[in-house]
């Protein structure tokens, strides 16, 4: 059975009670309930963690290294600036599929690049939450 | 019954037989029997067109007004500067999304940039074909 | 009895149909109506061609040498990389007058830049339609 | 009866004595007269002003609110850097008309940028003492 | 026998009529028969197309995939912005060689960039019409 | 007794009667009122001055010296780009402290930028007319 | 009883004993008794936190909403790259004023743009230990 | 006789009594002095001008066409942004030198940009008081 | 006896088993064990720590104020952008030398800027393993 | 009978023995012998000269006025900066060929760029030896 | 009796036989005599050095340390790149004052900065042969 | 026995009598007698070359293929933009340790940019003479 962990980064926990023009009105727990029942119907084992600090996602990066078979990761704000982020991921070989809410290029200039994007499996951006449901199928099934 | 075009612009159709390195042995004929089979099962009409000429692109982008329910779109090179293909897109209600095969941010500079981006509803790149059929889904299920 | 060819690029026939807020709501063919009527009263031969492809916008301004006394041209996104509708513009001796419906200085940024520009007799923006009744004027009487 | 305002930047006062193949052989004196003639057969109240002084335009243009129905304004060399000049065409509601004698595209770098552009109600360039009677009458038609 | 395929970009079916102290006053005809001679002394297979269509120099480097033996290519101001005729050229094994009538470098800033000339076998600019004849030449001696 | 110097640069004596969304619906005489009430709290001798050009503004500031214990500069636009103000600021030992209505970080580019920063005491943005009240305090209280 | 929540990033803890040129010989916690005594003047609740960590400081940015009416910030170098505490402020509906010790302008060039500007209330920089007292008074009033 | 008139721009009146560390400790008053006592030996008219206004220095170049062989002109920080000194100095046939007091190579980046530099018959910089009195010589001899 | 403090920042926890091309094979535990051995030949006191947490590396370098002789930094990514971190290097008195393992000039572009390399005492990069022994020779000579 | 300065600029000695992969396994002496052989079957008189210093570089250039009918110039890595080496050829009326043995475009950024192309009559590169033998053939034929 | 060192760099020996219209018809002998004899009256000892190379001319900056009281360098296209001869100015106590004949701010873009400015005591620029004799003067009164 | 060469660049042969807050108050002569005692401790025998002359430096690096075993070169000023000596180092086999006895990011910008750093083994700058032992050391161990 295939493990996938998925990785909020900085603000997520916010979602849904903050800017919900921008980001929907979904709670970052409805959104994780809502993967939850979906790696359920898909058989996938599913973890999930939230967290404001760089450094708690690098370590968590890293732990997935011979225990999951794939990240599904928001870095949020960090995206654009996080190479130490980066550096994580290109040192395990666990595939990590980078997922946006929002269309970032429809946004402020410094939301359209992404440091991490190089080293990542693939993008999947502007779906909202499917954005998430997507990576997974893209994850399960390679 | 749902309709969604497929757009694949210059160089795509030759796919398969050229630098399978980097886009992989598959035919664009293989790939879009590949899409025409997910689509049936999906109980989705589908449509194809390649073209190397950034006017038709617009053409075809303009003609799915009133007639597709929505656009996958991989414009190739035309994607790093084609200004009017992304006006088409942006004059059409139409929704678009934005695919490419491999990950653009591996490789040469002028590919970091995509002018499309900010009128297309959503990006998936890096997962080979499965782009395709990721967008389908997404395309279907909004 | 002097002839003007009347030129309009990407995405302009499109005109009336979307984004009325930023063109307006008026239709191309209404436009070139009008056109036509003050054509007519200025003792003027009016000629109209509307394209989404850069190669034919650069044959048409060739076939204006030795048959047209000026050129009206929207070259729509084109204006903001088309080098090749540039040199195309220089290559004949007709006088060509730039247009634009907008106050293109107010949108995206790539919209600031005109690369035909130095090529043009002189450039008329933000009238609306009215940009293209001006541009006439200003062609007749040089 | 309307009322529109002319407002020259600096060293117009120079015209026609100096740089002859640049801004052509008319003098300002001559430019104005014959806008005047123009502006009688159009029924329009006109009204004329040139300074060199960047603080002297601003208190022209703000005086221009309640008083007059719209200014035509070359700006000179002020066009490409004084964001002050911008800030009185916010400030009041009578619209503007940037225009410029020459193409200011074919000159040096400098004079490619407007900063007084976004606030305008429209550009009108290259063509010559015509680009001043163009705007004219794309205010009073307006 | 081999075949070599001589392409034309945009604009240069105006070569000679038009700014004869820039490209010279030899037309495109004169060029095609002068290379023609030089060929069958050569003993070498040769053929010509001139085009203003992006897409169309795109399906001429395309259909010389197992034809022809060495492209020539003129792409005129498409050198400057075409990556889609980048990525063409590098989507077949047949050596292609970049050639301009005139020094490049010595004209406008925009010029003097090629995005095709890192796909390229070789460049060759500033001879005149003898650039073409020596690219014919090391296209043969490779 | 101490003694303020404020200056309102170029279009502010618009204040209230223009774009009261960005500058709120305060005239500048009622800021001043305002402000002179305040000082007369705090028994402090305060000066006024508006003006819309640069030269004055540099006069005003020249005349401190030797008369005034501090300035409150606001210098609109010319915030922005004139380093003369800046030299001029730089030429006297009365400290100064910049002043802005508005956030001018929410703004245009170019008015993300304030060359007179770096030879002001300090810099007070945002808080509408209470910018200058908390100035007023600050220099007092140096 | 209104609460004002004080936020001191990276190495302000060195604060009086490092660099006391720049930063002046107060420590942090006489800076917080100072504050806290001003507060109580002021009838004001006062928190104080300071920490190097980015991930704490979007904590407990995110933990003043529905706790706090106020936030006084200074980032220390987080303030020219973390769009993540960017992010933090927007999240929350608790306005949050920018402060400086120094006057930034005045240092490195890196230290002159401050990415969290754009969504502060306002910023006070440059005038010592008084640009947090100024900030307070700035919160209460408003 | 020939007559040179010395025009000093922004803050050159505050000379000697400020920064004298950069600018020296002479005044304007004693610099023209000096200046007027060497014209005297060499048997040539001249006349001083200082103003703080850009469009006065402007009024100021103008007035010498026809009344002067020469300028001597310090434009202070309009130097560096001053176009429309620039278009002034351009309109006259008067030679006009560039002088500065300080290197101004060695000072703040802004000032390593002259933008009237390339309308001057030449430029003299570093060597304070007498950098106007080498220009002197050159004006004279030339 | 001197006591030298070596900080491993981001990812280097995982020296050894991941990317060896690039970083070498040996582990972050063998290079401790090699630099404990030769420091206790050199009769140094030596301490090691390793963090992916940026705040974590500015409390380790503020807590050698006053305990270590010196600090020998490796901080990974964060070295191209932590400015916090590089405040918190000049905020103690303790000399600290940037190392690393590889020849950061020969990598990405984003790795070829150090901001904490103005404010270390040296930089030593490119002999692998052997960076970190002339870090300790060079800071104990000194 | 014609004459020929055959130029190599830095490291072409280094030729053959040193990266074949990059510049191929002939050294400069054999590629000189075939420069040689070839000259001699066109009856043209061929100097060569090699040098790793700038200055004698172009003293070579200068001293070709008067003597040779043509210069072939290999410049290595000065072709990316050298504006002395610009300098003299411009300062000869003898026609000068830059030629490179690899295409420059495929490499190194700094390598895109070169400084003495303006001033060459043309350019010859990615042909290898060949390159210089066209170049060759260009001067004979001019 | 003072002395001063006259070194011209690279191509300023072609002085008169090339490009005349830019530099003038005196040959660089010529210039000397001109400079020796006003040097005589001046009674002040003068030396001449022209070389092409760099290291010559840093030599030659080295060895006028005890033995010149001055230097005249026109560093010809060294000027804009030779960070060498920047750093033998600054490493001597000699003055140096950087001439140009022409005005290069009136040239192309890559001469219009001098990386020798900042370590020179003056500039002096655009008055020919001139620019040397005011050098003199300047370096004798100093 | 292993040989190294030590090549040091322009001006390095005014050390100690120049710049001495900068570069130290010991000699070339000095620190060269220090290398020499301490090569001779390591039983290494060791050569030293100082040259203003980018050719001689060049000249040097080639000799020492196939007679030294390392070279440690400080190539002063040449360090930023001689692309020349980088291709030197490159065509040889010897590896090359790059030393600056400053830290070249505390000084001028151009300082911050090492163009050969790409094609060294490595980088040791920072620690004055110690920088030059190091490497040694680094050379010796390797």
């Amino acid at each position: 059975m295939k493990k996938i962990l998925v990785i909020n980064g900085p603000n997520l926990n916010m979602l849904g009670t903050r800017e919900p023009d921008v980001y929907g009105e979904m709670t970052l727990d409805e959104l994780n309930t809502r993967l939850a029942s979906e790696a359920e119907v898909m058989r996938i084992d599913i973890d999930f963690l939230q967290s404001n600090s760089e450094g708690e996602i690098i370590d968590a990066i890293q732990s997935a290294e011979g225990d999951a078979d794939g990240i599904i990761l928001n870095a949020g704000a960090y995206t654009h600036y996080s190479y130490a982020i980066r550096d994580a991921i290109a040192s395990v070989t666990v595939p990590c599929v980078e997922v946006h809410l929002s269309n970032i290029f429809l946004r402020e200039d410094f939301r359209h690049v992404s440091v991490i994007a190089p080293v990542c499996a693939g993008q999947i951006s502007g779906f909202g939450i499917k954005s998430y449901l997507l990576a997974l199928r893209a994850l399960v099934q390679k």
